[in-house]
């Protein structure tokens, strides 16, 4: 065995399979969730605990984002953010979250404390109490700035759970792709780009229309670290089903696509930290996309559907339909960019 | 304002002063909980969200231990050994733990997969699930090795929240302390010593004593950063008590008690991973160190009891009577001594 790669690290294929490899593949069956609970059995954006008749959908991840304070955003909005998204794509009401900031020796206490106040300020909009947390310093040295970890937890009466995708599906995306993983890399070159960040939570806009519309949503994710492409990767490949997109109709900022396009990007691997995927049941479509625009995501779109594999080579591959006709594959790719989320 | 030093991670007085500036200070009232839970406004090993007649208790705490690997366990089994206590403390049995895990681009997959399987080994032999986590690559350079971040989730029908402490409750610890602190100090120093970390979980020991004599235990903490004087100090100021202490009936294991008089460390500042410190009823203190000791914690001792202010100044504070019949007043200190868990 080697050594850890960024590529490990990227949210595509490389990170699927070091976590089946050195985890999931050793947790005994009954160990991988809570009775009648959903955990690694389904590898959602959450974790699901039935408690009564409530599920209580509990997420964690660590941001290590670099620089620490972007066009758009900073560590702890991104936190925040981040965290709220994962609960809302579960169908779930974000309620607390706790925080376990790790910090350098001789970070700005200045610094830290515009962090945490941006954090405060997204969840406290939202109405999720902050309820607890860790605070650790490493020396100076053995950590680049801060690194914050968030976990969210939710409360759902009917939590969504990707595995009900199937055939004639349709695929919803809420919002323009790739803000921020486009803002992260200019930051990261020092490339001065009007992009920003997309940053912000989604639980005035895509929740209502997840809990309103639930037995017609399917799956849902949040499309961040590997981007469009990854979810519906994974979701492809869960139902062995071919997601066909239409390249032309997903929404994205026009200097987004220029920046992306001239440094050579796909803006499908690259992350959102904004924008929902939906798999919407066919015929619900349209009342899916018309509720999320009312409710404020005037780029929601309809990009695609699920479909029975054409090819047995397409079994659980997403094809793109590209704008001039054509078709190609969409990979799950490891962008070479380290710290985006 | 200056920046963050390693005594602002250091678990004890510094530690509750920058959360308290930074943090709680700023968290309104009424978002320091969920509804009839406990959260910020009570500050102890775990948070409680209450849903329905049950009460979820969650903690989350960052490993950031140097080195990864120590005589008596490892990262893995620290995070696993260190959430499942805290939510032994709280009264709450654990049902399921997430980790993230933030690893330095290079580091061997072979150390990662023993720490991961070390984790999973302490989890799995208490029944608890892993239900999901989250697992990023930073580049090399930009992190020392790896850190562990450990979200833990218990059940209970009656936690354990400190606020009712009180004059006349004794104070037990349940084994010999600092073995932690002193084993991950002479590691650090490279001194040759045979003290092993106590890193265990309490789920066999402890849990069922809090459970069984559950109404006559006020307040119960793991002791980690900051060791005992740390946890004692909290509750004396939190209650607006003195607590008094015998500095000869706390357990110590020999060679640790030599190697930290040799290295001018107090123990009573050192951390443990696997003792807890219970606030009992008074007349109830025997039955609980007889049961502990039933159960395989043959230390179980009584070291104190919680007193009126004998004067103005000691209103919430710590007091030692020392073995020669002193007293001494004992302070939450740090402990120059990053990275210890």
């Amino acid at each position: 065995m080697g050594g850890i790669t960024l590529a490990h690290g990227a949210g595509a294929r490389e990170t699927w399979e070091i976590v089946e490899r050195l985890i999931r593949s050793k947790v005994p069956e009954e160990l991988r969730r809570t009775p009648g609970g959903f955990g690694l059995d389904v590898l959602d954006d959450g974790a699901v605990i039935k408690v009564g008749d409530t599920y209580i959908v509990v997420t964690v991840d660590s941001y290590t984002v670099n620089p620490v304070f972007f066009p758009g955003g900073d560590i702890g909005h991104l936190a925040a953010s981040g965290t709220i998204n994962d609960l809302v794509v579960m169908g779930a009401r974000p309620v607390a979250f706790m925080d376990s900031i790790v910090v350098e020796e001789g970070f700005p206490e200045e610094d830290l404390g515009r962090i945490v106040d941006s954090m405060m300020r997204v969840l406290f909009s939202e109405g999720v109490a902050l309820i607890g947390g860790d605070f650790k310093v490493m020396p100076r040295g053995s950590i680049d700035r801060v690194v914050v970890t968030a976990t969210g937890i939710g409360v759902s009466k009917s939590p969504v759970i990707d595995t009900s995708i199937g055939v004639g599906d349709r695929i919803v995306v809420t919002g323009p792709i790739a803000q921020h993983g486009a803002a992260i890399l200019a930051a990261q070159l020092g490339v001065n780009v009007k992009i920003l960040s997309d940053s912000r939570p989604l639980t005035r806009t895509v929740l209502p229309v997840i809990e309103g519309l639930r037995s017609a949503i399917t799956a849902a994710r949040d499309a961040t670290r590997g981007g469009l492409a990854a979810v519906l990767n994974e979701w492809a490949r869960s139902c062995g089903c071919t997601i066909v997109i239409d390249r032309g109709s997903i929404p994205i900022e026009e200097e987004t696509r220029e920046f992306l396009d001239a440094m050579g990007v796909d803006p499908l691997s690259m992350a959102c930290e904004g924008v929902a995927v939906l798999a919407v049941r066919k015929g619900f479509e349209e009342r899916v996309v018309d509720e999320l625009r009312r409710l404020g995501e005037k780029h929601a779109a309809v990009i695609g559907e699920v479909v029975e594999p054409p090819t047995p080579f397409l079994k659980g591959r997403v094809v793109a339909r590209t704008e001039v006709g054509g078709k190609v594959l969409v990979e799950a790719r490891s962008v070479n960019l380290p710290r985006i989320c």
